[in-house]
């Protein structure tokens, strides 16, 4: 009954995060409406992703051939060839939005580690033990001052944090995670109990 | 901050419907990971859309060169072109994705108009105009049996659909539209005042 174009997009959508095989269908027809100039201009938006590749050193997602400041051609994004930034402080993150809303604070003067989204049982996948083996090897030379655990404070988050301390115990004089309280603009009364507990033992 | 292609692809996707800028940035971090096989085939879904085009009589999107039945290339679609169904019974609906829905009750051996989405004021947009002359043409040589305004049942469908009688009141026999009550599976305890309103008034 549906056009095949319509169903493929609709398989091929559907397996996409956060969208389901209804709203495929619906985003395929509305696609489908806007005629030949927007349907080629949203096909290229998503042809140009295959000119992102993974920095060596972060392995967050960059335009490969990204300039290092010295204007050479390398293999690093332009976090980790930042001259200004320090090596001595990394924090490991499980998404690259993660990685976008901790620069808007401008409070991370070092470089991140993407270490990609945690098991629930604090197992590593292949990958991640790989980027975990890259992050050592790069500390071997000389140990971080801090490693920032940037993970989710949640049970999971917790269980991970612990097992990844045990693991770069060695290659930082300091491992920290993120202060935890109220947030700002929020209002005691609504706090729950781990909140407010945690908002009084940092208090300062 | 974000590289190019990545913020292309969320500006090109933030501003389809149902999804929002920090679901396409998402989408855009996740797809850029699969690797270029699959970027490809996920921009190709999307260019496949282009060889679509709206029905000349129903509007609905098929693929353009469809065959009749008659095994000649024709630009109405499969449901138009079908020699089965009666001309006499049009549904009148928003949306390609209510069609579907229509079509799985097998009870209508018709064919359609697809308006595009109404607005809550009542007005027609010029190609709505357009489509409904082209419907009016179609039924001036001979009037339909049945025309049924298949709108959803909100206060603002409730207004179209009157506006729509009078437009199409010389075009038709019988205008209808779709019976009201409560759900099957629904219970009575949940269903609202409007609704169990219209059960008791359509009892039978």
């Amino acid at each position: 009954m549906l056009p095949e174009p319509i169903k493929k997009f609709a398989d091929v959508f559907s397996k996409l995060p956060s969208i389901g095989p209804r709203q495929a269908t619906r985003l395929a027809f509305y696609i489908s409406n806007l005629g030949k100039g927007k349907i080629k201009e949203i096909s290229q938006a998503i042809a140009g992703l295959a000119d992102l590749t993974p920095c060596s050193r972060c392995f967050r997602t960059h335009l490969g051939a990204h300039s290092t400041s010295s204007g050479q051609a390398g293999k690093l994004c332009s976090i980790c060839s930042d001259p200004m930034r320090t090596k001595g402080l990394v924090a490991i993150v499980e998404k690259e939005t993660d990685i976008l809303s901790l620069e808007k604070t401008k409070k991370i003067n070092g470089w991140y580690l993407l270490l990609g989204e945690l098991h629930k049982t604090g197992e590593l996948e292949p990958e991640q033990k790989l980027r975990l083996a890259s992050l050592k090897s790069f500390l071997k030379k000389e140990k971080a001052e801090e490693i920032i655990l940037a993970i989710n404070p949640t049970v999971y988050g917790d269980l991970n944090a612990s097992f990844l301390k045990k693991e770069l115990e060695e290659y930082a004089k300091k491992i920290t995670r993120l202060g935890r309280g109220i947030p700002t603009g929020g209002e005691i009364e609504f706090a729950d109990e781990e909140t407010l507990g945690s908002a009084l033992d940092k208090r300062s």
